[in-house]
């Protein structure tokens, strides 16, 4: 299948685009600053923009988010904003503006933060929730093209740098959530959170 | 005990305040147009303001939440940002300014469509998924102070107006939707999601 990869260059995506390759999948890379394309999906212009490059594909798959994390005290309205923009709004836009150019599904991100909140987490857990929710929605809306969610845990490869916030709670390797997208992908289920 | 009722006039914030006069509590009630007190809780200055004229209260109820419903393709980014800015990020303003102002609870309105999708309500599914992953993260980090949201279905009495979109789903009445407002603010429970 020829597959968009949105947020292709960060540790999950980079992990998603080798197994998508390594299934003989047509990928392209699209990141803000690295990738085949460069555009910021949390610019509406430039999603459709970027459809308009990229022409006819069988699959997105989205593993772009930005949400920022701070004690709940300190998290203004502004930055709740912020996470809505950056991991909400954006792969909102992705489905919609994708419906003419997406032949198959679509495959968003989220995380374990929508049911299993932390401290420094409010908006995350927000904007996980949102996102979640958003798919099972628009799933009965646009068939039979499908969308679907990974909702991982800590990745294991990141638990260096956010174990702490995460205690007592196992971590997923990369090479896991990754082949969640295969799932979402290459499977024909619509309308789910992939827990992992 | 005193408590901040907001959207005191719609269908559900006048079953919310009549119960909460039944079970002796002082209310003061707040909306866009009528209540004790005007306020667009939208505008998180004008939340602010609230506080400061309404001084220390022991629980805040919130009914207020607008939301745009339009077919999937239909649906804007600017509606789903509206949905928000209508009924999430408000309501993350009542609990952020809130938390020097309040004693004891905040109860948050959400809704089914977290959970159970229907057409013409992908922002609205998305923005109540916000509000209860919002309340579960928050509860954990407020506490003593507590918040839960009460999460209902349609109401029997929206039926003639709205039953068509929920086809075979059990209505609820107004008044047990009320009763759950009771269940979080006389109750000690927190971060719960009252599903009706």
């Amino acid at each position: 299948m020829r597959i968009l990869l949105v947020g292709a260059t960060g540790k999950l995506g980079t992990a998603v685009h080798e197994v998508l390759v390594e299934r003989k999948h047509d990928v392209v890379t699209v990141s803000r600053t690295g990738g085949d394309l460069q555009y910021d999906v949390t610019d509406p212009a430039q999603v459709a923009d970027l459809y308009q490059t990229v022409g006819q594909v069988d699959a997105v798959a989205s593993a772009a988010g930005h949400v920022p994390f701070k004690p709940f005290g300190e998290l203004t309205i502004d930055d709740y904003q912020a996470g809505l923009t950056g991991k909400v709004l954006s792969q909102v836009a992705l489905v919609r503006e994708g419906l003419a150019h997406v032949t198959e599904s679509f495959t968003l991100i989220t995380g374990v933060l929508a049911r299993e909140p932390i401290v420094t987490g409010a908006a995350a857990s927000l904007v996980n929730g949102a996102v979640e929710s958003f798919v099972r929605a628009a799933a009965i809306e646009i068939a039979p093209q499908r969308v679907n969610a990974v909702s991982p845990t800590v990745f294991t490869e990141a638990l260096d740098a956010y174990g702490d916030y995460f205690p007592g709670m196992k971590p997923v390797p990369l090479a896991d959530v990754a082949q969640a997208y295969v799932r979402s992908i290459e499977g024909r289920q619509t309308g789910q959170v992939y827990v992992l």
